[in-house]
């Protein structure tokens, strides 16, 4: 042997894939009935037939435990021996003896889970390991049967989901606004699925239900709404949160819309830039507006809202008889990370009394930092805002949220008052449920991820976090701007941690015909991309824009993330794009 | 010492607080060095400082590892001394020194969980420590400050957290329409914290696109569409899943709604039972049709729709002008657990030309099991279903799937075809980016707990749950139908597991005076369950219903439900309501 520890007891019956760990289950539950006083240790000691055990660190009544001491491996201890090839989830829990084999089991997923995430952050590890859709279909048995299967084949299952995945948490996945796996984000994430309850009622939900108000209510102070008062929700997503906020800006206006629905008001247009993420316009689809009554402004060539267009477009649209209801200004666009002038915006939202909403999804977050929070300068001046945490806070998927400055106004457009879960004769104070004001009945409970680690970071952490996102995408900037074979997107630094930009090959750089170089550039970012999905080194995006062929679109929200990764990058483009 | 094991001398440090385990740490991860093969073994054996140890089963270059011996504890070992009090989140990965810190916090923290488990299920716990809002702000620090607090103090924010939540596994929590936790469900979600992915495209989530694809295709077969053909989408609750049904029925006859919006249409009116849940005027409010034109059809005394009420309705509406497009049937209601008549709803819909969607968020999942599945009979001529598995087949939350017959609808009626996000120049299947199809941008991984669930019990075993919650609720009705002291809201065997029922305090049953008596009744539940909660023995819903006072509302979904704990809930009712 080649050490002690009851872990390695356990490796040698099935290495890796865990299918049989006797002592494992045994040692771990008697350890288990030891920290844990009162009733769940006696029971687990009972369980494990061995003698009672201490009962605190006070000293009263400590007797020595039964252990196995069996040389061979696995041996035959009746209660010990926990071989899942033969065990089915009919045997954990609410199963009458299924504690020991619970714990057993959710000690194994754990230790897969923490293999892989030791694994994640190890830059020596793919990002992704690769495969077609097709290919990945045949490589594993993914179909549902009638039969039920042993808990070995689902701990087989775990790792080969797991084997397949992208490791959002490798500091070279930069792919997606929401990269990065934050630990104790991820303890609080477990702990909310352990806790399994909805956002619906105080009743259920007491403690989430509270962090929530106090989240939601620090969050607004942030923006700048005195005391921080106003309302707000957590949604899922940040499509849901922008479609809430055009909402009740209709509501706001015409509250007959919610019973007698669009036939009852008149033609109603809606603003933002055109570069605006795409939920505007699914929003107003869905909202019975039209899409053809989203009107899109024009942005300038660093990609913010022109506010003399957004004015112009305004009388235009009440020239033609529209009513304007809802500007919707973009902190953070999606492509190029730009910061509508707010100010600006508001001045003419309060001119032709019009609800201004901010979509902050993106970069509401750099309201965190001291340093670049002027970006959204006049934010205080919104009537709502969109801001998800899950993307350059890095909290795990997904937490987004909204925030809307007038109090009771969500509650009136969305509730309809149903008697069999808001009942009005509870014997606590009412004002804590909050479910009728939401669009869901049911809601996931995505608070405690956001506000555990806000505890653990500190507002200081989270901006020291951003800062240096910002930083390292600027370092990024200062480093391609002028090198050979790479071409900025957009002139002078990054607003955010967007940094878009062509890389050339050497094949493409002097080419004189431009319509065939044009043509051979828009293909080199998705070769690029494929040959790093393939190699799985590294994953950013790229997409086009308006008149500009294929370009990758750099972003850095990932915690994880150095400038050595930076200079990965660039060379991982040059590597694979050399020959194109 | 009582024991060997290294988990019992973490335990004299600090007790069940946990805030130093310096052995656990150094122990576990030696062992964890040795479970995992290849780079992270290795690491961790740096990490630790301690010789090569051995690299897998196979034998080779076994030598041993140098551990911890001291008879002190805590011991001065530098690497292996971890004091949660001093350290902070930076210290976890992905600093640079921060595996070992990582997996020891991870651990304590599912150290934490689990005993949380073990004692949700046991029933001599409470199902509830319950406290008024304004107390339970004051019982704890729950205020987020600029400053990080230590790791120690998160995980005591964790301790307090599960302190006062509602055990939603506990075997007496009968409260809402989801509640228990299955284990295998847990891990799920645990692992699917652990990927923190989105579903937008296959690039970043090519499993958990896979899993819904093969799962919602399953499902389709049980509904008894041809080869489970169709389309669909897990959203993230019934009411949404809901107001997509609706969505698509609009645009199925209306294409030109999703540009020009409801005004260039003419008035449409919707269809459903005055018992369907309130989703369904919800999500009229805000698709811009209004509360006013969802027609509410009569339903009989057992709360089904009366298919002859629904036809004249329908006429009435067509000769005044309107459009009906679009009839929900429910599958399960949430008060009376009532099942619509499908088959003859299917035939007024195929006659008038319109939408049928069923709403089964609640008895969708009746469908899985052969005993109870022709309560849905004619679902299979639906547009549309929604079916929310975690409700009866007690999938963690959230998870609820909306089905839809018809295929490429779904992407027609909600693409916006956002270049940045679904570009077209992939090198895989563009199919499996099905994000474009969803209302949300970032969509939740809420398939994989279903989808390994059902792995583990088969569908065989999600049928024996759900009959046997069914076979205890007729157990309750069979108890309390003649038994003194209990009034049946409406006769008959329930269809699903809701009973309702009055239960008259001694001193109501004889009363004379009518009017007093109701008036007293009323109050009877709202007290009773006031009691549960404060004693936090157990847990059920109560509601008015039209004229009739407040009644109780069981209801079984729970997995660790017995026939002693119906037992209980009768005399635990009657304990606390024999004085009312």
């Amino acid at each position: 042997m080649a050490s002690q520890g009851f872990w390695s007891l356990g490796a040698e019956n099935g290495g890796d894939r865990g299918d049989q760990s006797p002592i494992t289950a045994r040692a771990w539950c008697q350890a288990a009935a030891q920290k844990f006083t009162g009733g769940i240790g006696s029971k687990l000691c009972a369980l494990l037939n061995v003698g009672e055990v201490e009962k605190s660190a006070d000293g009263a009544e400590k007797q020595d435990t039964e252990s196995c001491n069996c040389s061979t491996k696995p041996c035959n201890c009746s209660k010990s021996h926990l071989g899942f090839s033969e065990l089915y989830s009919t045997d954990l829990l609410p199963a009458l003896d299924g504690d020991l084999k619970t714990m057993t089991f959710l000690q194994e997923v754990v230790d897969i889970l923490l293999a892989y995430i030791v694994e994640s952050f190890d830059r020596s590890t793919k990002v992704i390991d690769f495969h077609y859709p097709n290919e990945l279909l045949q490589r594993n048995n993914w179909e549902l049967s009638d039969e039920p299967e042993t808990l070995d084949d689902i701990l087989i299952s775990c790792r080969a989901t797991l084997k397949y995945a992208i490791k959002t948490a490798h500091p070279r996945y930069f792919n997606q606004l929401s990269t990065g796996l934050d630990m104790v984000g991820l303890a609080a994430d477990w702990l909310t699925s352990t806790a399994n309850t909805n956002m619906f009622t105080y009743e259920v939900a007491p403690v989430f239900v509270l962090l929530e108000y106090v989240t939601l209510k620090k969050m607004r102070e942030i923006i700048g709404w005195e005391n921080g008062r106003g309302d707000g929700i957590f949604s899922p997503g940040g499509a849901i949160s922008n479609m809430y906020a055009m909402l009740l800006a209709r509501y706001k206006m015409f509250p007959e819309v919610k019973e007698k629905g669009m036939s009852s008001v008149p033609k109603l247009v809606a603003f933002t830039s055109e570069n605006s993420h795409f939920s505007i316009k699914k929003g107003a689809a869905a909202l019975g507006i039209g899409t053809e009554s989203v009107i899109c402004i024009k942005a300038d060539e660093r990609g913010k809202l022109i506010p003399s267009d957004l004015e112009r477009r305004i009388v235009e649209a009440k020239q033609k008889g529209y009513v304007p209801f809802f500007v919707s200004a973009t902190a953070g666009t999606t492509v190029y990370g730009a910061f509508d002038p707010l100010i600006a915006i508001s001045d003419i939202c309060k001119k032709y009394n019009i609800w201004m909403h901010v979509d902050g999804a993106w970069g509401g977050s750099l309201l965190m930092s001291r340093k670049h929070r002027w970006k959204l300068n006049g934010v205080e001046r919104a009537n709502s805002m969109t801001w998800n945490p899950h993307k350059m806070m890095a909290v795990p998927l997904q937490c987004s949220a909204l925030l809307v400055r007038e109090e009771g106004l969500m509650q009136s457009c969305n509730q309809m008052q149903a008697c069999y879960l808001f009942q009005q004769d509870k014997h606590y104070d009412l004002s804590y449920d909050t479910g009728d004001k939401a669009l869901q009945c049911g809601r996931h409970v995505d608070i405690f991820k956001l506000w555990l680690m806000w505890r653990a970071k500190g507002t200081i952490g989270f901006e020291a976090q951003i800062d240096k996102c910002l930083e390292l995408s600027e370092y990024l900037y200062n480093k391609i701007k002028d090198r050979e074979g790479y071409e900025m997107v957009f002139d002078g630094k990054p607003q955010h941690t967007n940094v878009c930009f062509w890389y050339l090959p050497p094949g493409l750089r002097y080419m004189e015909d431009k319509v065939e170089k044009m043509k051979r550039l828009h293909k080199v970012a998705p070769t690029i991309k494929a040959r790093m999905m393939e190699y799985g080194t590294t994953m950013v995006s790229y997409q086009p824009q308006g008149d500009k062929v294929n370009f990758f679109r750099m972003v850095i929200s990932n915690p994880a993330a150095t400038f050595e990764d930076i200079d990965f990058l660039i060379e991982e483009i040059e590597r694979l794009g050399q020959d194109l």
